[in-house]
């Protein structure tokens, strides 16, 4: 086990550091010619410590099909910067206070300057997929552009569903509701695009290509990862370290936010219960008093809703992991980039940020 | 005069009816496969009556230089886009309250929500120029989606700019300050991208091609016009008919928007009168009293700040008619549309809306 996590911290490290550099360079070129203080806003939130758990899955994706690292180069920046736009859109949509262990950007410089900063982000992921022409050539750069333009698609499709359920108070939601919208809003940006942007980049056409059913299949692979990675990214709101995390703790309670576990909860619970947690749940964020949040966790904790979420996406990571196999079989079984995906799926149910 | 008024409308009427159809056509096809109600969210400001000038010029250059609608569908429908996803944003960066004669999005559905739909925008517009694959060949499309992410890029800066000054309260800002500003912020997506890619739609390659000097040639026509476009826009803000105008009157002195006759005021007032200006400009938008912009707007008009503007963009259109014979100098002279192109660089400054 220990080897594994060693290779999952080299995995992730060595693609933050790849994503880091082609970042730095392309903000670099914009500043001396273009308007300076946008670059140094645009770097903010890529230069705070994040996981970087997408570049990595597209950079392992890449070599796991026999491609080298800068194939994967601009794609992987890309998706980071992609990431960072959903953020900081996210950041000020949710009014969240913290992000990466610092402020929000749109609590140090505002709403409207952060907006446009998002705005920026996404303008320079297409810039960074419009490079791959010169490194990849014309047919993979637009079957790339594709693959982003699909991914975009799904996020925006995503979001204005959770948006939806807020503006009109719904929280009379199953487990279904929640992957749908979980599929369109994380799974496709964080799993299923880095996993067939990566294989597209390191692909060798008419000597090791991908085919439309292997193509397909990490839709499936990256949904079960996804959903997983999610359930357990709302867990880790709910109760992790927050010094760790980054994130004020519990923040997903203030905002109302559709998890899995709130939803078990708000089903399960006794009429009483449930009412006075709509109650909190309803009022506008500045409102919520923080005695009612903790009693909204505990109460949540007691009646097994944090064990339910747990357990939901345990099942979700015991099928990818069953599923792997196939999913990858056009993969090197037995190259370290494998290994990693396939440990990935068991990490982003264990991780600890 | 009448048969180019007549002609203006022709055109105008012709690119709005064409990209309402494209994006009807879009709409319709998502909706029916992904989650419908953002689709109807995204057609709510391009179904407003907005004046369609974009698409217009990306059609006319186009058949200017011998090309055919459907060759400049996508790209005009793409712009178009990209244009109601700049204003989504900025009626909520602006804190705008009408547009295009009704309630700002944001003020309907919400802060959240309205981001999203802006991004959403932004991500259908590049799917619409990925269509371009299909009808104009890989080369043209991937020329065109370079001419959409410089534009992009360019439109992100000019905003960070002008936010930039609103945040840092600065008002000590000369005509070169403003037209550098909207320089990037307005020339570039409102006229210059729509001449370059119209131009490349429609070009035939190997047999009427533009150089790289004509496209070069469309950045400065396009400076020009769009300059006096925007200064035009802002005076119309200032004292235009509200129902025809579709916006609230006066409402860039509510915002605090910095305008060439707005700093042409700052510049010449005494003392006295600037400093209660000042105290005026400097409060947020909700405590500003109506009986003070009103003020504000009498002593501009007194000091000829409005008169001044008015001579400003008229300079520019005027050197943009003188540049037009070279400019355009690779379009056929006797065509309609030449004629349009010429027609809008006088239309930017008389129009009423």
């Amino acid at each position: 086990m220990a080897h594994h996590e060693a290779l999952i911290k080299d995995v992730l490290d060595r693609a933050r550091v790849a994503v880091a550099a082609e970042l730095e360079r392309l903000f670099a070129e914009h500043r001396r010619t273009g308007y300076g203080p946008l670059y140094d806003q645009l770097a903010d939130y890529p230069f705070r410590e994040g996981k970087g758990l997408r570049p990595a899955i597209c950079f392992a994706a890449c070599r796991g099909v026999g491609g080298q690292d800068a194939q994967a180069g601009h794609s992987a920046a890309a998706l980071e910067l992609f990431h960072n736009g959903a953020l900081l859109h996210d950041d000020i949509e949710d009014a969240s206070l913290f992000r990466r262990g610092g402020e929000t950007l749109f609590r140090r410089h505002g709403v409207p300057i952060a907006i446009n900063v998002g705005d920026a982000s996404n303008v320079f992921s297409v810039s960074l997929l419009l490079r791959n022409v010169e490194t990849l050539g014309v047919r993979k750069a637009l079957q790339i552009l594709g693959e982003v333009e699909r991914m975009s698609r799904e996020s925006v499709e995503g979001q204005a569903i959770e948006l939806d359920w807020i503006r009109q108070g719904r929280f009379d939601l199953g487990d279904q509701d929640y992957v749908r919208m979980a599929h369109k809003k994380t799974c496709w940006y964080t799993v299923i695009a880095p996993l067939r942007v990566g294989v597209i980049c390191g692909s060798r056409p008419g000597i090791a290509e991908p085919t439309d059913e292997d193509l397909q299949g990490l839709i499936e692979l990256g949904h079960l990862a996804g959903i997983a990675f999610q359930i357990h990214d709302d867990l880790l709101n709910l109760e992790a370290d927050e010094v760790l995390y980054g994130k004020e703790i519990s923040g997903d309670l203030f905002e109302g936010k559709r998890t899995v576990m709130l939803l078990h909860f708000l089903r399960t619970a006794p009429a009483p219960t449930r009412e006075r947690a709509l109650r909190i749940l309803q009022q506008p964020r500045s409102r919520k008093r923080p005695a009612s949040i903790i009693w909204l966790l505990r109460a949540m904790q007691e009646a097994g809703s944090l064990g339910y979420g747990r357990a939901l996406a345990r099942s979700f990571t015991e099928r990818a992991l069953e599923f792997e196999p196939r999913a990858l079989a056009f993969m090197s079984e037995s190259s370290d980039d494998r290994l990693f995906l396939r440990e990935m799926l068991t990490y982003v149910i264990d991780r600890l940020k």
